[in-house]
C-alpha cells in the first residue's frame, strides 16, 4: 500500500493538485489500522518511509509525525466503514469557488459527471456538498462536518481544499479526476455568466 | 482495433479529456460490426479486455457490457456511411458554455479552426452543431438528433461533452483537438468580451 | 533540417499550439531554398516525408503540396533577409484577444517578455504588432502586410494564429513561447480588469 | 550544485514558469559565493557550463555573464543570511494581478497554501508581498526593496514575475509552486467576483 500511496502521490503532483507539501492521503488496510502519509512530506516525491500508519483512532502506531490532517481522515473512516482511500487534494477552482460562495454548502447541479459519485446514477441531481470553514485546530472541523458526513461523497474546506474517498484508491483518484473537472466547469459557467 | 482504441484512451485522458470513467471511443470494423469500450472503465487504463465488439444495431457479440452511450455510436455510424470512429469525451468548456446557451445550437463563426471539420474549407463560415439536452434514456438523445445528425460533423450533449466522428481514428483524434480549440477560443472570446 | 523541424513539431503540439493538423513551420536553407512542412500533416506527429523544399519564391523543388500558407513565409523571408526560421502556430489567447480587437494593431506594452523580441531592451516599450484578417487567399494576407512587416517580429491573424520569426530555430522557439505566454498576461489582465 | 540548477530549470520551465529565457536560479555555495545562471540562457535547456560563480557581492568569478538580475540574488543573500537558493520565475497569474494592483503591496489573505512560506502556520494570516514597479537598473529594484526585505518570504516586480528564497533548493521549488497556487486562486477569485 505505501508503493501505491507513493504512486499515487507522483500523480496528483503532476496534475497540479498537491503542490509544495499540501495534500495528504491515506488507505485503510485489512486490520483496520490506517497507512497515512507523514507530515510535511512533498507528496510528488513520497518515498515509502514518507508513509506511516495509525490505529482506528488516529493514534500512530510508528515513531513518525503523521499529517496534521490526520483526525479528519480517521472521522471519515469511521463516518463510511466502506471506505478503503482518502485523498485530500487543493484545487485552484475548488478554493476560488470556496471564497466566494457564501454559507455552508457547495451545490453541483445537472451535470453528467456527478455520476461519479457512488450511488449518483442521473445527471439529473442536485448534490449539496458541505463546505467548512478552514481552521488549524482539526476539532472545529470535525465538529462542524459531524452531523454532515454520513449521506455526502466529499467535502471541500474554505480557502484549502477538498477531500474524497472510496472503496478504493482507484475509485478515490476517479472521485479527484470527477470533482477538478466538475470545479472547474462550475467556475467557467459563472465566468461567462456574469 | 482494440489496441488503437487503447493508446488513444491513453492520449485523450492525458489531455484532460476522459477523467475518471468518463467518455466512450469506438471503430466500425470491416465487417461492419463496432468495437467499443465496456461500460465504467477509466479511458486512460483501457486493456483489450475493455474493448467488445456490437452488431451495427447494438446488440453486443460478446458476454460484455458496453458503454452506456452505445445507441448514440449506432446512430452516428447509420447516419454517416463513411464513418469508422467515433470518439466521446468530456470537455471543460464544452460543458460551461452549454450550460449558458439556451436553446438546441452552438454556433462557431469565423475561425480558420473550422477548417478541421470535413466539407469545411474557409474560415469564412457559420458552424451550427446540436445542442442538445442530456438524458439517461439514450432514446431521448437519439430522438432529439433524429433529423439533425446527416450534415453535421460533431455535436454536443448539455452539462456532458461532445461527440465527433470521421472516417479514421486519426482523423477522429484531430476532430477533438480541433473542437475542444474552437470551444477554448468561444469562452475565452465571451469572457474579454462581457 | 528536416529532423529538427520534426522536433520542432512535437514540442510545439504538445503544448497546444498546433492542434489537428493546424500550424506550419519552415527553415531556410544555406543554398537559400526554404524547408517547409508540407500541406495537411499534423504537426506533431510529422515525419522526414513530411517536410520538403522550396525556392525563394515559394515553387516547389519537389512533387509535394507544400504548406497552404507558404506564400506567408516566402514573403516574410524576403523581408528580413537574416531570418533563418519561421513558426507559425495557433493560440487560444492569440485568437479571442483578435475577436475583441477591433482595428489592425494588438498592442503589447510595459511587459518585461517584450525583451524575447530582438532589438527590445526595456519593458518600457510599446509593441503594435499587426492584426490583419484572415483570408484563404494569401494575397490578402501579404497585401495586408506589405508595407508593415519590416519593423516587426511576429504578426497576427485574426481568428487563426500568429507568426514569428528568427535568425535560429531556437530563437524562433523562444519568441513562440514568449509570445504566447504575453497574450496569456494580456488575456488574463483584460479579464480581471472588467 | 550546477546539477541541481540545471534540472529545476528543467522542470520551472515544463511548468510554464521560465518561458525563452526568462528566469533566473541561484545558490549560496559553503564558501559564500553564489552559483547562477548565466544570461541570456533558455532555463528549460542548461548545461553545467550555464552556471557561473560570483562572489557574495556580485563580481563575477568566472569570465562569463551572469544574469542580468544577478544584483537582486546578492540583495536576498545579504536580507536573509539563511537563505541558500533563490527562484526568480514569470508567472502569467502574477503579471496579470500586478498590471491591476496599483500601490506597492500584493496582499494574500486567508489562504491555507500561505503556510508554505516559513514562519506562518496559520491561513488567518495576511500576507504583504512587496510589488515594486520593473525597472532595467537593478539598483532601482534594489532600492525600492531595500528597507522591506528583511520579514518578507518573496517579492513581485510589476509586469515581471517573482523571486523566492529558502533554505534549501527543494524548499525553493516548493515556494514557487506555493506561491504559483496562490495567486491562480488570488486570479480565479476575482475573475468570479465581479
Amino acid at each position: 500500500m505505501a508503493g501505491r500511496i507513493v504512486e499515487v502521490g507522483k500523480s496528483l503532483h503532476a496534475r497540479g493538485w498537491a503542490p509544495a507539501t499540501s495534500g495528504n492521503f491515506s488507505a485503510r488496510l485489512a486490520d483496520g489500522s490506517i497507512a497515512i502519509t507523514v507530515s510535511g512530506a512533498h507528496k510528488g516525491k513520497l518515498e515509502a518511509d514518507d508513509i506511516m500508519r495509525l490505529d482506528p483512532n488516529g493514534s500512530p502506531l510508528e515513531d513518525k509525525k503523521p499529517s496534521a490532517e490526520a483526525a479528519l481522515h480517521v472521522q471519515i473512516y469511521k463516518a463510511h466503514p466502506k471506505a478503503r482511500a482518502i485523498l485530500h487534494v487543493h484545487s485552484v477552482p475548488g478554493v476560488a469557488l470556496s471564497r466566494v460562495i457564501k454559507g455552508d454548502e457547495l451545490v453541483l447541479e445537472g451535470y453528467e459527471m456527478l455520476k461519479v459519485f457512488p450511488g449518483i446514477t442521473t445527471h439529473e441531481t442536485r448534490l449539496s456538498l458541505p463546505l467548512v470553514d478552514n481552521s488549524q485546530d482539526m476539532d472545529d472541523i470535525t465538529s462542524a462536518l459531524s452531523s454532515r458526513l454520513k449521506d455526502v461523497p466529499a467535502y471541500i474546506i474554505r480557502n484549502h481544499g477538498f477531500y474524497v474517498w472510496a472503496e478504493s484508491m482507484s475509485q478515490a483518484e476517479n472521485l479527484v479526476e470527477g470533482l477538478d473537472h466538475l470545479l472547474q466547469c462550475e467556475i467557467e459557467t459563472r465566468r461567462i455568466s456574469q
